[in-house]
């Protein structure tokens, strides 16, 4: 298998965490986010939004979004799960993630932040912007998960949650948010990142880590 | 089950879709975004992101995230399927609509417009965003489903792809995006909107349609 993404992407992030925790290895191929790498022709050709992740599998299955990618990689390489097999607990992963992975990241990736940046904001209130995205989004995670046992998201082991969770507060971070306002997030990130799972799929890890 | 959602949020049209497709019966409760009930505490209580739509089970079961309420309703109410039963078809019909999900509708909700005008946006710039957010998904989701046979996104089933794509052409209609650009997502709207699943799901048949 062949994963386009970027040391820094957070949804690439969650594929590299994927993949670990099923154990397989894939070919790591970096589009240079900030050089625009990610709108070459070659590369739309398989992946016209022009983000990353692209998982290509070996058969040349092409699959994008990060979200598909780990359901598909959970649908075909079933263990370790990545969701619970109860369809309402199932729900309320998918929820979480989406939480993150809709709510959260997309009003803080490069590109928005580039068209604020286009339309004259100055870089102290795009840096409030993206930080505003990441605190409204973890807040709402926090509560999500408030009743839920721990010590990850959901349970004892590591779901597509966790999976969403770990790279969004590396980007809240980087733009600022205070994280100590989520200690049940950060019970969940200190038991994963005590994973290699995690810890190996950390962008500072990446060979293209800048 | 109730949801609670409003007429207008694409992301509760794409549930109503959903449980007309299932012959569910929901009791709808409307949440008037624009007068800010969502964020009402006891709303919160149940969905702390204060977004809509949110699914109450019959057994007390909340489900919040339009997307994973879709599968929890395929899961669990698999009549008609709204997903493949193959893991890469079921892989490319989720990135259709996490394309539209996550990196169309976020950017351009309610929440994020106001935030836009709170920061001294004019509101004709604020339209030409959300016309952004809108022409940058829907023409990647061309690109997605151009080999795909039709009439539907992924076929000759509406599948969640479907669900995701005539709430989106509404939103983008509604801000001014010339839509005739999109012709393969035209064919799809076409098809689905002839099932009165997808009719009768559409904002302005909604009792709290203004």
């Amino acid at each position: 298998m062949k994963l386009h993404g970027y040391f820094r992407s957070s949804a690439s992030y969650r594929v590299r965490i994927a993949l670990n925790l099923k154990g397989l290895g894939a070919e790591h191929l970096s589009h240079h986010l900030r050089k625009g790498e990610q709108y070459a022709p070659s590369y739309l050709a398989i992946n016209p939004q022009g983000l990353v992740p692209t998982l290509e599998g070996d058969a040349g299955a092409i699959i994008t979004q990060s979200l598909a990618i780990i359901e598909w990689l959970d649908e075909t390489h079933p263990e370790p799960p990545l969701l619970p097999k109860d369809p309402l607990r199932r729900a309320k992963v998918r929820a979480f993630a989406q939480a993150i992975a809709c709510d959260t990241h997309p009003v803080q990736n490069l590109k928005v932040l580039a068209r604020l940046r286009e339309l004259g904001l100055p870089e102290d209130k795009v840096t409030s912007w993206a930080a505003w995205a990441n605190s409204e989004g973890l807040s709402a995670c926090e509560k999500l998960i408030a009743k839920e046992a721990g010590p990850f998201c959901f349970g004892d082991a590591p779901t597509m949650a966790d999976l969403c969770l770990v790279p969004q507060l590396a980007n809240a971070r980087r733009f600022g948010v205070d994280v100590n306002a989520y200690p049940r997030l950060l019970q969940a990130e200190l038991a994963a990142k005590a994973l290699p799972a995690f810890a190996d799929a950390a962008p500072g890890k990446q060979p293209d880590a800048e």
